[in-house]
């Protein structure tokens, strides 16, 4: 492809964006495709010769459409949001143009910089604890690709610190216990098990009926291992949980941990962002305590993924445990103590550009807008909630005080889980399916950018229509 | 912003784009600037209000370009190549135009069958062994972020097969050992460290005057683990190690690897993607004893980065290591086995539409246009060498069979120091320091897409003007 090339096929697929975010509700919400039907419809083999661009433009209409569910949709009410805004797509544009690598400030020193003052922007922008702030050397920011992996790097922050670093020597992880509910994130167990802490270590603490833990049961388990000789070493509290959105009483947890010398993650990925608008920042509440915190743009300040915002107020830890320096990779402004080398903040050595999305997302839209957006979300959250609790058909299952509502049928779970698939089945909204205590569940997640008081009331029609 | 200001800033971001590739020239290849001079030219805090589109596209150039080291440079030949295609930047838009999240088929079915295509169209063009193919339902491959990350997977396929899965509940991993000669990546030190395997459990494996491992001295290792009752459970052997791509020899090291039952994995980040050509196929010897493989087309294939391709031939494995189901991730497609679900076989349970850069690049431009540039760039770099040789001064201190000449001053170590810093410091062409045996050397990676013989002459021009 020639510079000439790249212009117009460029603009051409800029165009082709904005026609598909534009008219996505002509999609069904999700892809209607069986297993292998998209791979079928592609060549077995690798062209060698190369093919005209109108071509491909023309196959991601034809092949990549049918196999899209439409996480973009304004009917999208699934997993969690995924709001997408125009700017950031332009700031991803941006980096993949400049194709430069961030792993040292040396390899480019606005990559990391850039980083650094956007993570000190959201800190501010959150009224977060100042000692995240990168302005303060024993805490700091760095945007890590998901909250799987700032709940890792967290794990081994926090497993290097419990052992003074040996674990880096003998990999002995055996005194190690770690400590969240059953309603914390998948990563948490998967986090553990890869940081070499077996599911024989996790306690599961109880969580009372709005699926928050319960501290005193967090801290009897804690006081029972140490008298059996282990070592707590890591808590995972957290802000909006994936199921029902349920908030751990971080303050109550922080306090045991701080007694405990555990440290306490706090995986805000869901619900964090709320806190740019002063009214939910109870959100907040008990992160002065906390040793790490995470939450997630790409889930709902529309940034794409990836853009997970990690936060630590212990800086050595994270570097002991992920400091690495060969000698291709020594540089005088890193060793002066001057630049940060966010390579040492993260599991992979390479990194992208992801801070231009951020930049560029809250330029574009200031601050104000993410709040708009949030705002919007929770009141039709809480409009949805109203309509279900005037239905006898259906019940709501959990706390909603801002934008996840769960709900299930009295009928049962046979009559829910039937609820949803034939909901679903329409291609109308997309909803997913959960388990609270043993109840099946529909989630319905309002966080999509273009979703509006049509869209939540076409969803709630849909669902009375399919309850029958 | 707009859909129409969507319109109208992204045809003015791409133009931007190709102005900036097609004059990158115009920048020294390296930033002058100083720790802190990025920030310091932006505003502290965060705005609340929407700013215009067009003071951030100014400010790309105002505050960004001063700190940017362009790897896109046609004489950047430093650390490893990361050339950019234009096919590719356009792949990465389609994927932020898009932003599906692709962590199981049914979240996107597009995402993942796209993707399991573009690994098996690889796995064909680079003539890698068949059982690595998804076909096989024993093998597969899937793009990961980074190797460093395809590294750190395979040592927890190999820590659960070792431990016939008790890993995942005990997290024992107190007799496994590990091998890698010095010259292996430092993300395989870090890889282990993060899953429990301490340093204190990786045997250095002896190299040659190549840098090349000695499979003798890795047999005796593992023989004398064994007999201190210890248990071998992972080597990596690497194809073209990053500070003087060297080539350990695979075939040897599988030997002992399988008659130890030692998972094999094989690092071809730098220097995999070879075997698109015909001629330079030995890259691939002896990867059919091996459990798994990664190689980077970010590296040396024009797809902008992130985009690494790992492949195991043991799947089973590989989900051993990473699966976690949570209930609001269960879906019919995948239990029935019809289905991947790419979470499983990553860190990570996000995931971007990569496949689509990798697609747009192999269309754009054929198998055939990515065997030209490799062509090209190995051609080139033999130039090179011959105008070294050709200087009393100079001495190349490792082989080069491919693209990455290591030179130094036969005056000793400072004087290739003061030689490496003296041509960097002019912004004419960038290099990279290694120490090799002990020995201060220059690394010239010659991979840029618009490196060209003008380019490596003016490199050579530096060096020998700067030696004096």
């Amino acid at each position: 492809m020639t510079p000439e090339q790249f212009r117009s096929n460029g603009h051409a697929l800029i165009d082709w964006i904005a026609n598909y975010i534009e008219g996505v509700e002509r999609y069904p919400v999700n892809s209607r495709a069986q297993p292998g039907d998209i791979r079928a419809s592609l060549p077995e083999h690798p062209p060698m010769a190369a093919e005209p661009f109108a071509d491909v433009l023309a196959d991601l209409d034809r092949v990549v459409m049918p196999g899209i569910t439409h996480w973009q949709h304004p009917r999208f009410f699934a997993y969690f949001p995924a709001n997408n805004g125009y700017a950031s797509i332009l700031g991803e544009l941006a980096a993949a143009g400049l194709g430069v690598q961030g792993m040292s400030w040396v390899t480019s020193p606005a990559c990391t910089e850039l980083e650094t003052l956007m993570m000190d922007w959201m800190q501010e922008a959150l009224a977060l604890p100042d000692r995240f702030r990168s302005t303060d050397a024993r805490g700091g920011g760095v945007i890590q690709g998901s909250a799987s992996e700032a709940t890792l790097v967290s794990i081994l922050a926090a497993r290097w610190r419990a052992t003074n670093g040996a674990v880096n020597t003998t990999g002995d992880t055996s005194k190690l216990v770690a400590y969240a509910t059953a309603q914390a994130h998948s990563s948490i167990e998967k986090g553990l098990r890869l940081a070499g802490i077996g599911t024989a270590h996790l306690r599961i603490v109880a969580h009372d009926n709005s699926f928050a833990m319960v501290p005193a049961d967090f801290a009897s388990l804690v006081d029972a291992d140490r008298l059996a000789g282990l070592v707590p070493f890591w808590v995972c509290g957290t802000v909006g949980t994936t199921s029902s959105m349920a908030f751990d009483p971080i303050g109550a947890i922080g306090d045991t941990a701080r007694q405990n010398s555990i440290w306490l993650h706090v995986d805000a990925a869901m619900s964090g962002i709320a806190a740019l608008a002063p009214e939910y920042r109870w959100v907040n509440e008990g992160l002065e305590l906390a040793d790490s915190y995470c939450t997630n743009p790409h889930k709902w300040m529309g940034v794409n993924f990836d853009c997970d915002l990690f936060y630590t107020a212990d800086r050595a830890a994270l570097l002991g445990a992920l400091s690495i320096l060969p000698e291709y990779l020594r540089s005088a402004a890193a060793e002066s103590g001057a630049a940060i080398d966010y390579r040492d903040w993260q599991i992979p050595l390479g990194r992208r550009f992801r801070a231009l999305k951020l930049w560029f997302t809250i330029r574009d839209g200031g601050i104000g807008e993410a709040i708009e957006m949030i705002r919007a979300h929770v009141s039709l959250t809480q409009d949805l909630a109203t309509w279900v609790a005037a239905d006898d058909r259906f019940e709501i299952v959990a706390p909603h005080p801002l934008n996840l509502l769960c709900l299930r049928l009295v009928a049962g779970d046979a009559a829910t889980d039937a609820l949803i698939a034939a909901a679903n089945d329409t291609g109308v909204a997309l909803f997913t399916r959960t388990v609270l205590d043993g109840k099946v569940a529909c989630r319905v997640s309002v966080g999509g950018r273009a979703t509006g008081q049509l869209d939540v009331r076409a969803a709630w029609q849909l669902l009375q229509d399919v309850a029958g």
